[in-house]
C-alpha cells in the first residue's frame, strides 16, 4: 500500500510540458524500410484530445531538446490501434442466440471507449519484439473485463449509475439480471479468447503465464479487491493509504496486466516484463488520479458520464484529500516516473507508451 | 438442442436398479500392489445416499450379474476426494485482506455442497491415466465457477432465493453488491488458478486446452446462455427443445467441462477426451432432470434450499413437460446412455465414474 506516497521528485520531463509545442502534422520521415527515421527533435507527441492540458499542472514552461526521438504520430497511432481492437472485439462477440445477452455484451463492450488498455497491450507486446497480431486477443480480453467492471460497477447495488459513455447504462438498457450476465459471460469470454485465439506460434508457457497475470489482476487481489474496498470506505474517512489501495487495485492493476501480459505475449524477457510492469503502475495509478481530477472539473456532457459523483457520494478522491492542485501535481510526478522506466527501451519503439503515458496525464474525459 | 430427445431405449443397465442390492461393506480385496482386484461380481455401488432410491424408477427389479467390475467402495471413495477437493478450495481462498470479500467467498465455496464436479474432474483425470493432484487445481475451478453461478443465481433480480446449502443465500448474508463481487472473483481465480497452479508436470498445451474448455462452458454459449434463456422464459410456455437447451447450457456444459477438462489435464488422447465427453453430456442433463424432480418431490427441509421454486415461479422443468414418471424414465434412460460409454475404457478404472452416474441419478438432495 502507499505505493507511491514517497515518489520521489522528477520534475525535467518532456512529455509533462503543454503537448501543444512543436505539433507536426507533416507526412512521417521513414528509413527505406519504412520504419520511423530517429532524429534529434522535440517530442511530437500531438493528439487532438490533448488540446486543452489544463487538468495536469505543466511542469515545464519551455520544451526540452530531446536526442535520439523519432517523429511520432500519436493521434494517427492510436486511430489505428483503436480500430484494429474495435474490429477484433466485434468479430469476438457476434450476436448470435440467445441474442439478448449478447446484444447486452456488444451494447458496452462496443461503446466506442477510449481502449487505453488494448492499445497499452499491443504497444507492450511491440516494444519488446512482437507483432501485435500475436496480442490481439490479449488486448480484447483486457477490454472485456474493463467493460464487465463498468457494467458490474454501474449496477444500483452498487454506484447505481444512470449514464456511461453517453449512454445508458447496461442495467438501463437491458435490466439488471442481463446487466450481471453480460458481465459474467465478459469475463469469462476474456481468458477463453486469450487461450483458445492466441497463434500457436505464442509459446502456450507464455500464454499460460499471461492467464494467470490477468487472473490475479481481477480477482480478489485485484480489481474486486479495489472494489469492495471502495464500496466499504464510502461515507468514511479515508486515508491516503487507503485510497491508494483502492486506487491501485480498481484501475492500476488491470492496466499493469494489460501492459505486462502484452510484454509476455510479445516474447519479452524477465527484465522487460518487469520494467513493463514499473511503468504501468505509475500510468495505472495516474490514470485514477486523473479521473478523479476529471469529476470536479469536468461536467456531465463532457464526460459521458455523471461528474461530480464521487464528490456527491462521498468518495474518497486525491482531489478530495491533496486537493485539485495537489492532485495534479501527484499525477504529474507519476507520469515522470513512468517515463523513466521507458529511458531503458529503444526510443522508437517506446514512443508510443512515451506518448500514452502523456495521453493519459492529459485527457479530458 | 434436443440432444436427448430421442435418446435410444436402453434398459438393461445394472446401475440403474435400486442401489441397496448387493451392499458389500467388508475390506475391499486388493492384490499385492494395493490395486483393486477385479473380480465376477455384482456391482457394489453402495452410498447412504441413496437409501431411499424412490426418485428415479428403478427399471429392473433383478439384479443383473456383471463381469469384469471391481468391488467398489464408493462411499469411501466420495467422502476421500471431497475431502481432498475441501482442503484444496480451503486453500485456494485464504481469509486475507480485505476480509469481507474473501468471507463472503468462502462463506459460498466451503458451504459443504456434494463436490460433484471436481469429484468427476479427478476422476476423470485417474481414468485416464493421470494423478490426482495434477487435477486437483482445475477440479478446484470447476467448483469456484460453479458457486459462482449460485450466488449469482440467488440474486434478487434473478431467482431472489433467500436459502442455499441450508443457509442464508450470499446477498443475503453479506449484500447485494459483495455477492456480485464474490462471484465475480471466483469466476476469475476460477482460471488463474488453474494457470498459476497446475503443476509443471502437466504441459502448458493441456493446461491452455483446459482453460478454453472451461471457459466455453461458463460464457455466451455455456452457462450465461442457458441463465439468460432460463430468465426470459419465465411465465411463458416452453418447448421440450427449449428445457433442454436451458438445461444443457446452465448445468450439462460445466458438468462436461469438468469431465472433459479432468480427462485433458490427465493426458488423455482426443479419443478418450472425446468419448468422456459424450458421458458427461448424458449425465449433465441427467443432474437436471434428477433436480427439477427433486423440487416437486421433496420438501425444503429435505433439499436445504427452497422446495417447489419451479413452479411457483412458473418454470419450465421436465415434471411440468413429462409428468413425473415421465421424467423419472428419462433419467433412467440417460443414466443408461452415460453409462455405455464407459464400457469402452477399464473397468476398474470406470468404476468410480459409474458409480458418479449412478449416485447422480439417484440422489436425494
Amino acid at each position: 500500500m502507499a505505493l507511491f506516497s514517497t515518489i520521489p521528485s522528477y520534475e525535467n520531463s518532456a512529455l509533462l510540458r503543454n503537448p501543444n509545442i512543436g505539433i507536426d502534422k507533416s507526412p512521417r520521415p521513414r528509413t527505406s524500410n519504412g520504419s520511423l527515421r530517429l532524429i534529434s527533435l522535440k517530442i511530437m507527441a500531438t493528439h487532438t484530445q490533448v488540446a486543452d492540458s489544463s487538468s495536469v499542472q505543466p511542469l515545464l514552461t519551455k520544451p526540452l531538446e530531446i536526442t535520439q526521438l523519432p517523429i511520432f504520430q500519436f493521434d494517427e497511432y492510436l486511430s489505428m490501434k483503436a480500430k484494429k481492437v474495435e474490429k477484433a472485439l466485434n468479430e469476438a462477440v457476434p450476436l448470435q442466440y440467445p441474442k439478448k445477452i449478447h446484444r447486452a455484451m456488444r451494447y458496452s463492450l462496443l461503446a466506442g471507449g477510449k481502449r487505453v488498455r488494448p492499445v497499452l497491450c499491443l504497444a507492450s507486446c511491440e516494444l519488446v519484439g512482437g507483432d501485435q497480431s500475436l496480442a490481439i486477443p490479449t488486448a480484447c480480453a483486457v477490454e472485456m473485463i474493463h467493460t464487465m467492471s463498468l457494467i458490474h460497477d454501474d449496477l444500483p447495488c452498487m454506484d447505481n449509475d444512470d449514464l456511461r459513455r453517453g449512454k445508458p447504462t447496461n442495467h438501463k438498457a437491458f435490466g439488471e439480471e442481463t446487466a450481471i450476465l453480460a458481465g459474467d459471460a465478459l469475463l469469462s469470454l476474456a481468458f477463453e479468447h486469450i487461450a483458445a485465439k492466441t497463434t500457436k506460434v505464442v509459446s502456450p508457457e507464455r500464454v499460460v503465464r499471461a492467464i494467470a497475470e490477468l487472473g490475479s489482476a481481477v480477482g480478489s487481489s485485484g480489481l474486486v479487491a479495489g472494489q469492495i474496498v471502495d464500496v466499504l470506505s464510502e461515507g468514511k474517512e479515508v486515508t491516503l493509504e487507503e485510497l491508494e489501495y483502492i486506487h491501485v487495485h480498481k484501475t492500476a492493476k488491470l492496466l499493469e496486466a494489460s501492459v505486462v501480459c502484452g510484454a509476455i505475449i510479445g516474447g519479452g524477457n524477465e527484465g522487460e516484463v518487469e520494467r513493463m510492469r514499473k511503468y504501468a503502475r505509475c500510468i495505472g495509478l495516474l490514470f485514477q488520479v486523473v479521473d478523479d481530477i476529471l469529476d470536479v472539473t469536468k461536467s456531465s456532457e463532457e464526460l459521458g458520464k455523471t461528474a461530480g459523483k464521487d464528490l456527491a457520494s462521498d468518495k474518497a478522491t486525491y482531489p478530495k484529500l491533496m486537493g485539485i492542485e495537489g492532485a495534479k501535481n501527484f499525477a504529474a510526478k507519476l507520469a515522470a516516473q513512468a517515463i523513466e522506466e521507458l529511458a531503458h527501451f529503444d526510443a522508437a519503439g517506446a514512443a508510443p507508451l512515451y506518448c500514452l503515458a502523456n495521453y493519459i496525464a492529459h485527457r479530458q474525459t
